[in-house]
């Protein structure tokens, strides 16, 4: 961890804590107390509550935004207290701590890590450490120390095989047809499918209680539909999303997570 | 630049993108990629979705607030990815990012800016360039780069006619007599018109469907009201404002944005 | 306050602000303006409109896990612009600044503070002092001030009698039974009561309309329940609260502040 002493540690958290309460600003008191001088930025505490595949969505198509060397901290625990392990992982550029549910599984689909551990080494926690809220006692001290410079190997054993439950895979029919479904909606209520296209063209086939419900055109940006129509285009996270210009087509369009589609790239038609 | 090199360089940023996903936690990575001791702080991400007008009237009642060399970076976009300008400006204290649709509407009126420039030169960008985030894209990087002291004479040819498009404005009709409408509603209910009274006295007049719906007495603060009660005060901007003492007045009174008002100094009733 | 100058100093902000508006960030402009090497960082700005009891229990179950030295504002002022002091006080470790309303009650229950003084030195004011945004004009700056090294004496003059009104306190009926009641219910629907139990064991009685409502065992963890089962365990603020496992329940179980329950230890039943 040597070559990121130069820039300030920078820890990211992501959680589904919502806007209420105050653990995420506990979080950084732990954080502060240990590591004063590392930097902590929101990534999103919006996700759903207990919902893993959001979170796994988010982190998946924010962390590489960040310096090398950041350290995420992803905190959406249905399990909290009970046995499921945390995890501590790293590939070349990054740092990722969170509980073993899942939500690290967008991220090792991307890359696979080059190293995990189990965090069970329990120098680096709170204490006492309570039942309930292992963001604070476990996840945020030990964030800390690895801004410090401690290394994943003093965290705990090497853990193998960690839960994969990202979204589903799409499922490619021919080089010119993929069929998949909505994994997440935005605040915007533009809807992202797990589909990544080969090309930006064709068309996008939206399913309702199994019968055709939407064929929309691909475009390249909002502006190419008029206002208030919907469209599809391949958004910022290099998925094909289902938008409706200046409004909402979660609910203008009655879609959302689970929604079928397919693309097709229109020329076998 | 060069004035602001001994504080650390700051940057806000105001947008529509709400609380649920990762846009703003990616662009202060963006922006911590390319300059790490930039400091980012949220002005606000609650605007209504594309939502011009109040993020123009937030902009230009909180910017002055910040140290002098600030960079203020807005992202209300309904037209990303179309062909409309993204804008550099500058004051002698403030530098300001944002697309080119009246978001910067507000602060122009307030105060003409020294120089406004198109951001069209792609060596500051993050390539590719998507067709729906240019806060990520061209808005965060950009804004790093000023922080390291590019000048907006750099980033793209001087622009002249931004489009101004702020809120309506007052109708002097005497000089006791000003007619306006609500503009804002904040998180409290406080509903803020575009009148700023000459002195702190009178009453303000609301209409409903064009009949009269209030007469209210302008008073200094809500403890002159009774609980529960509605009044007319000056709020934090200047700006007179209707609110209900420990109430919302934008639901209680059934008044919003479009309102029409007029207040009159009493001395000709 | 020498002894905090190592690191850098630090500021957290509470308030029923909410998420729309720019008042935080026009806070952290004067503070950046003043104090440009201070931190800042949100505690909460979710607290329900005017709610002082919510605020009270967030900062006196948040406060102590920051650095010591760190100032801690809190601006839920439904009395702003009357008659109502302002107060700054310390204990050995932190600083507080609030409104004389109660919202200091549950960090003075805690712990009693060491000094309090009525801030009233208006030559650490933003000028001129608006009548509706004391936690610009006022709390901001002299935050701000305070992480310069400015002395609590140097604000105004000692205040005695400040505000007391946290939450109610429990009633303890005997060594085995305590009664009480919710007070704070978090984004997840946990539902926070007053009683800090001696031991983790016995049932949790649950009252709706002074009858017996729910009768729930105290559990360990959320896994010790199954899915979608309420259980009653302490939180990570040390008192009882009531759960839904994987659920709301504060919405499912039709509780929330105000709601009368009773521990007892089982062993006299």
């Amino acid at each position: 961890m040597t070559e990121f002493a130069v820039a300030p540690p920078r820890i990211t958290l992501l959680s589904d804590f919502g806007p209420k309460d105050a653990y995420i600003g506990v979080m950084k008191g732990v954080i502060a107390t240990i590591a004063p001088h590392a930097i902590v930025e929101d990534l999103s505490h919006g996700i759903s509550p207990q919902n893993v595949v959001e979170g796994a969505f988010l982190l998946a198509s924010s962390y590489s935004y960040f310096p090398p060397g950041t350290i995420h901290v992803a905190v959406v625990d249905p399990g909290v207290g009970g046995d499921r392990a945390i995890l501590a992982a790293r590939n070349e550029e990054f740092v990722f701590l969170a509980p073993d549910n899942g939500l690290l599984g967008g991220v090792f689909a991307a890359r696979p890590p080059e190293e995990i551990v189990r965090v069970e080494n329990d120098r680096f926690f709170l204490q006492p450490v309570s039942h309930t809220f292992h963001g604070r006692d476990i996840l945020a001290p030990v964030a800390a120390h690895i801004a410090l410079g401690v290394t994943l190997a003093e965290l705990g054993p090497r853990h193998v095989a960690p839960i994969s439950r990202p979204w589903p895979a799409p499922r490619p029919e021919s080089a010119n047809t993929i069929h998949g479904e909505i994994i997440y909606c935005d605040h915007f209520g533009n809807c992202v499918t797990n589909v990544q296209p080969p090309r930006i063209c064709g068309r996008l086939h939206v399913q309702r209680d199994g019968a055709p419900h939407l064929d929309l055109e691909v475009v390249r940006h909002y502006s190419q539909a008029e206002i208030g129509r919907p469209l599809a285009l391949v958004g910022s996270a290099g998925y094909l999303e289902i938008s409706v210009r200046d409004g909402n087509a979660k609910i203008r369009l009655a879609v959302g997570p689970g929604t079928k589609i397919c693309w097709s790239d229109g020329a076998g038609v």
